[in-house]
């Protein structure tokens, strides 16, 4: 097999200012009627997602496992890895301008330059990466942590 | 203000193959602790995420508002709309390579053509659309449904 399709919906009732969605991840299921607004997007969460938060979800998620296969091609499989992204999104524009990574590692042997090597591939080779190329701005910050 | 940024975080453990992560929505609270491996992004899902399966829901989240936003601009807002967005991931290549997007709407006193048309406006002007531009290949098929 070499397509692979995964799925979402959302329902939305009404306009954008006052009007409400729900949106749930068919193919897991693990995602079920999470609320989203406008002003969840634009203001404040107050416990509703918003697409800028579930592109930082895919693009932590899709890291996370590259850096991971970086690192176990370079023989230094990590323990442990903490990504967290972080989208800007532009509210005059409309647009969603830049994506900080940044991400710490618990990784037995590696060395500094060989991590931060490994973290600056993997935001490239990310599928979610190459998916937002030319159009937000990728940015990374790696950092060792020692273990616990 | 007009930048506005939206966080996740994933905790991944081991390797690419054997080893699995742990999503947060850190803005929002809504998404916890969700699980995603390798095996549920490239073969069947079994209650777990992928980044494909979020960029499907940012997607689907952003695509219903700016439907929404550019039918209210007609005069005809709408009553409930249903998008479901698909994305194909193809495991060869690594690759994101399209997105459909499905909506269904209700939505009083439209014509056809105007539906249709604002369907296909919104795919261009989604700032999700604009983050994927060139890169993944975003397909819409609007359908009206009658009232129930």
């Amino acid at each position: 097999m070499t397509n692979v399709e995964r799925k979402a919906h959302v329902v939305w009732e009404g306009d954008l200012a006052s009007g409400n969605g729900s949106l749930t991840g068919d193919s897991s299921k693990a995602i079920e009627e999470i609320p989203v607004t406008w002003a969840s997007r634009v203001e404040s969460p107050g416990g509703k997602t918003s697409p800028e938060e579930l592109i930082a979800a895919a693009h932590a998620t899709c890291y996370s496992q590259a850096l991971s296969a970086n690192l176990a091609r370079k023989d230094v499989p990590p323990v442990r890895l903490e990504v967290e992204a972080v989208t800007t999104f532009d509210n005059e524009q409309l647009k969603i301008t830049a994506m900080d990574l940044n991400v710490r590692g618990e990784v037995p042997g590696v060395r500094d330059e060989e991590f931060e090597s490994a973290a600056q591939e993997a935001a490239q080779e990310c599928p979610v990466s190459i998916a937002l190329r030319g159009n937000v701005e990728i940015r990374v910050q790696a950092q060792l942590s020692e273990p616990g």
